[in-house]
């Protein structure tokens, strides 16, 4: 039975290829149901498009697993530096 | 309700916690019972020590979250290219 945190990366890849499909990579329609559906209290439509648009960079409406999971890891690195910041204003109430 | 993909976001950032505890960082010991414990599957005890220690940059025993996911990003985009190479021979047989 795996981990929690093996799970945690088998559901990162599965939720990729469940948008990307057979072809192995994310054009610009399943990049944006994937943000919907899977991170809608992330970020706002207008933020999105922005880092579609920087994740396809060489501009051919293909993203792959790895750009897709750069982005998984600047959202959660950015959720970590708040949860640190509430959990020491936690700790000082 | 979080969806699947925010759940495992989750679940990285608070598996680093468990084992990093307050300080917020993880030293040697804690970095090597987070590998035996949620990530048994996934490399030797040689590949471990290797790992740790060019994480640890500044040689100071301390990783960061930053630093961790760098890892688990590493390792999850290589079980997905063996998850790729995978679906390719069953597609063809």
């Amino acid at each position: 039975m795996p981990s929690q945190m093996e799970h945690a990366m088998e559901t990162i890849m599965f939720t990729f290829h469940k948008y990307a499909g057979d072809k192995g990579y994310l054009v610009k329609e399943g990049r944006r149901v994937l943000m919907d559906k899977e991170c809608p209290g992330f970020l706002d439509p207008l933020a999105v498009d922005k880092i579609m648009k920087d994740l396809d960079q060489c501009q051919d409406d293909k993203v792959g697993f790895q750009s897709f999971f750069s982005l998984m890891a600047g959202l959660t690195i950015a959720c970590h530096d708040c949860f640190v910041v509430h959990m020491k204003q936690k700790r000082r109430k």
